[in-house]
């Protein structure tokens, strides 16, 4: 059936995510939030098509953010949204959106009530957004994320940035999830390089990827089909399991 | 003395990292590199100041190169260089830069002793090259990374990256290392924002960041220092350890 080739697909969602932080490009902090925004994206039926990790300054963080926004649907940040000195995420945005800085009256009041009378001048600097930006509810400390239309400016601690992510679910227009499914086989990929290639050229409406591991002295490698259509997920992983077959390699169902 | 303040730093020599992986964008793997690269150009006194996720996808693999050459003294790649349909790394990058793809004597002749009569053409694949490169050895498996002036491209299973980086260890001209310098407390940041900032503004000879955490129920932050001259470090550290103290907080020497 036609309808299965994934045609029905009229229009692919995209995003791309502006990681901010010295301290990710130092070497000294291993990023955790693209793999789940990713997750969560293709939930939505948003594709995550590209990543940027940038240094705690103005004009990098205003161009990567703004270049993205010019190629993508959404463009999500993470880090920078702190009290202190080097949280500069929001001023570099709206500099380079053109928008003053303003403090947000709700996301001021958040914060007086999650403070009481430790409030300080630092910390009402976390009420500070781009003109005309909505908040996004943070249920993990009383800073909020800040909205700008399919900008989304998030905080870079993993389990607050996640608080924030489900604040959004729901929110976001997207098209169809990318379903994706693993054979995997012990063997080099590069022995079944060719084969692998053929699946591929015969059945475009999946993308397979290869990823060779070397495990327990053994050579394997899982190879994973995407796709939207289950049916074609179906027609390709079939196909690849009786081509590896025919090669007398056993295809194992899911990853190994 | 001037000759402390980091004014001796003439040139900073800076890097980007393109990580090419359909498997990263979808939040299948967790990159492992850029830490790693990060700290080992860090000892060859090169500051990593970017980097990119992109696609298996030519024009996009194309465009990240020749933005961040633009951009960077070094641009490092990693990912796409094995054997199957999905590994186009070096096409993109020589169509990008205007190269023919050719066959590498020495790659060839290093994957042939590698497989011996189990050498196929799929395998052969790795030995291509664009055209004027120089290989970079890989001790781990027989297909090499690739090297053409200031680009770098490297494989993406992090043991195998590691390894060729071992091969490229003294080859890389760069100014001096950033030395860094950890203070703890036993605080939330938002507490000392005003003081980190003073400290900060009367120290520009140095950066620093505030990284906070919360542990076993109790709110606390690093403060990591860094700058080229160590003295500058010593100074800044000892403000701000003078600092906190006078708010009544105990300053930690190191991560806490």
């Amino acid at each position: 059936m036609a309808s299965d080739d994934g045609k029905a697909e009229t229009r692919v969602w995209t995003a791309a995510l502006v990681i901010i932080g010295d301290e990710i490009l130092s070497g000294r902090t291993q990023d955790a939030n693209l793999a789940y925004l990713a997750r969560w994206l293709n939930l939505h039926g948003v594709r995550l098509k590209e990543a940027r990790v940038v240094p705690d300054e103005m004009a990098a963080i205003g161009a990567a953010v703004t270049q993205c926004l010019a190629a993508h649907d959404y463009v999500f940040t993470t880090g920078g949204i702190g009290p202190t000195h080097d949280d500069i995420t929001v001023d570099a945005i709206a500099a380079a959106l053109g928008r003053r800085v303003v403090y947000h009256p709700d996301a001021e009041a958040a914060l007086r009530a999650y403070y009481g009378d430790r409030i300080t001048e630092a910390r009402l600097r976390m009420a500070r957004v781009p003109e005309g930006a909505q908040l996004i509810p943070n249920p993990e400390t009383g800073a909020p994320g800040i909205r700008l239309d399919r900008l989304f400016i998030l905080a870079g601690v993993p389990t607050i940035t996640q608080g924030m992510l489900r604040g959004l679910d729901g929110t976001l227009e997207g098209g169809r999830p990318v379903l994706s499914r693993a054979v995997g086989a012990w063997t080099a990929e590069s022995a079944v390089a060719d084969l692998l290639g053929d699946v591929q050229r015969s059945h475009p409406e999946v993308q397979i990827g290869s990823y060779p591991f070397w495990r327990d002295g053994r050579t394997g490698a899982n190879f994973v089909i995407r796709a939207v259509e289950p049916q074609a997920l179906d027609r390709a992983a079939a196909a690849l399991a009786a081509a590896l077959r025919a090669e007398g390699i056993e295809p194992v169902e899911g990853e190994i």
